[in-house]
């Protein structure tokens, strides 16, 4: 099998596998809620686990949230803030390329009556900051939602210009980040970075499915998703999972010890299948500046999810569009707002690699390639 | 270790564990929204999985959403059936009694202008149907929000007399149901209870903390609570976690297997406790037709948290109040509303069984409770 879907998900990795074993123990199953020593013991467990969660993201302890995914991060961070925050402004800015739990929340914000900007992108992802600037300057803008790397492209956001921008010009408008791509490709340092909330996913890091973070800026205030018994300093009710939590830990840990191992891995795999590609007339989609964990190209001949079939045929696993929307099977909205043909777009495969994935791996791809193009192009 | 704080948590069973460290595995951890061979495979099973939910649970797979848990499952069905269906009415009924989920989604809809009315409850935890009957008769009732099994007392819900009052009084009226405590307890055929909306807990029935149910009657509508990649049909928006599902699906077997021998045990447990708890003069709470998993008992001359800390250094664990309100450390809310007097509430302690306590654990419990009483009551 070679696995070259990693953003879409990843598979629990060894250590995940052992912590969850281990977190499955009679010992540490208490509700974090009790007032017994079994409780104790979990919450204790569980506030340790935050900490180094929080260490390791450049954050304090009191500003991370464990929530359920990405997904509810987003709706927390950005539904949230809105609602606490009437004041802040009427305006909200982003582009039409974010994952669609940021869209989605816009959109529902747009129904209760807030002003949503969507700012241009050029043709490598970047959002035009001199518009920004623009609407930035006009006032009343409560929120900027961006997202690190782009999942369709790995297109990497300029970040510190952004910042640097409502800085100088709108100081009061909080950032919100969507950095569940970026986790363990880029080194993160929350308090240095500027944004006040971001939002990171276990599953795109090899934990498993169903634990998420949010960072929130300690002085931030946003109103809670979801009500309850009050956990989480009533940010978020809910029996706290330690088992989920410590698998995060875990796979965050582990990420983080060989960010600069991993991305040399992505970026000799990166370059040569671009190289290989290219040499094979196909159109390479993502900028050149793009993290090298995400290739997209475009391959002349073979629409998306014909080549994501001939592909699986061999074990070969890629994405067409995002896991999130691939079920509508359109072609990329992302691409397309990168002022992508349509045509091209159509064709466009997402491959996504992982720091366990390998230079055999990818020269294994580039024959299986070759087969295929000998195999279907004259039939199709 | 004697653990009789099962209402608030219990530990994942052998057979979650197994099932666990199975769906750990690469070959199910495709995300199932990829296009995928391993996409459709997580895909499928997932349906499978909700597919074997739903039967055992009398309801059809399209009515059963995925939640990270009762309180995520009782913020979509109470807000999101308010939110959607704005024309049913402005009323809810429910009691002072219900797991703070609710009454923070109740408080919540009060500052949005709905009207919420606490029906009062009886000494047994009843509430008032003549009160109910008359507020129904009223009209402009939306929703009933009630819960089966009571969760400090394990007093139970007469709920087809609330269903067909319903029936009778205000048929467009919905009810939505806290089953949390009596899944695996009672016998649960959901569409012949005639409820509307009913939520579920994985962690309480001995699978792992983070999973939850949503059942939603085909027909009835509610917003999301979390939008974005439009999973579960745009209802529960979020990356789907296979492995929780499976860990849900498992201990939901396991449970519904053994319902009457869990019965069984759990009530030799608590007929001899009670006995022997009434011969050391401590005050029964728990009504006499409550389900046998709980016992609220009220010792004299121990306040509930020095009943439990003198009780934990015998490595024997129970609760004062709710875990999810355990750490406010008040009287519990639940006992006052039932009309317990404070003096005789900020003596209660929670103990509460699950299929995997034994009559030699209740034995030991006396036992320990008699040197707990020789050897602190002087001091006390």
């Amino acid at each position: 099998m070679i696995y070259f879907d990693n953003s879409a998900t990843t598979f629990p990795s060894d250590r995940v596998r052992s912590v969850i074993t281990e977190y499955l123990n009679d010992e540490v199953s208490g509700n974090p809620g009790s007032l017994h020593t079994l409780g104790v013991k979990a919450d204790k467990l569980y506030n340790e686990c935050r900490a180094n969660i929080a260490k390791l993201l450049g954050a304090s302890s009191d500003e991370i949230l464990f929530t359920s995914c990405a997904t509810e991060s987003a709706n927390t961070a950005i539904r949230g803030y809105v609602s606490r925050n009437k004041r802040s402004g009427n305006k909200i800015i982003s582009t039409k390329t974010e994952h669609k739990a940021t869209l989605e929340c816009l959109e529902y914000l747009k129904a209760q009556g807030c002003e949503i900007v969507y700012l241009p992108v050029d043709g490598r992802g970047k959002p035009d900051l001199s518009v920004l600037e623009e609407e930035l300057s006009g006032g009343d803008t409560a929120l900027l939602c961006f997202t690190m790397v782009n999942n369709e492209t790995g297109a990497v956001l300029p970040l510190s210009e952004i910042v640097e921008l409502r800085n100088r010009v709108s100081r009061n408008t909080k950032i919100y980040l969507d950095a569940v791509q970026a986790l363990g490709k880029i080194g993160i340092d929350l308090h240095k970075t500027g944004v006040d909330m971001c939002s990171f996913s276990g599953h795109k890091i090899h934990s498993v499915k169903g634990n998420g973070i949010l960072y929130i800026k300690s002085g931030v205030n946003v109103d809670p998703l979801i009500l309850g018994g009050g956990q989480q300093k009533g940010l978020r009710s809910g029996t706290q999972s330690l088992v989920l939590a410590k698998a995060f830990e875990e796979a965050l840990s582990e990420a983080c010890e060989d960010i600069e191992e991993a991305n040399k891995v992505a970026s000799g795999i990166n370059d040569y299948l671009r190289e290989e590609l290219k040499a094979r007339k196909a159109v390479i989609l993502s900028p050149d500046d793009a993290i090298p964990f995400v290739l997209n190209v475009s391959f002349s001949s073979f629409e998306s999810e014909t080549m994501l079939h001939c592909l699986e045929m061999y074990e070969v696993y890629v994405s067409t569009v995002s896991a999130c929307s691939s079920k509508a099977k359109k072609v990329s909205y992302v691409l397309l707002e990168c002022g992508v043909d349509r045509k091209i777009a159509s064709n466009a495969v997402r491959l996504s690699f992982s720091r366990y994935n390998t230079m055999e791996e990818a020269r294994e791809f580039i024959k299986i390639l070759d087969e295929i193009y000998d195999k279907y192009l004259i039939i199709h």
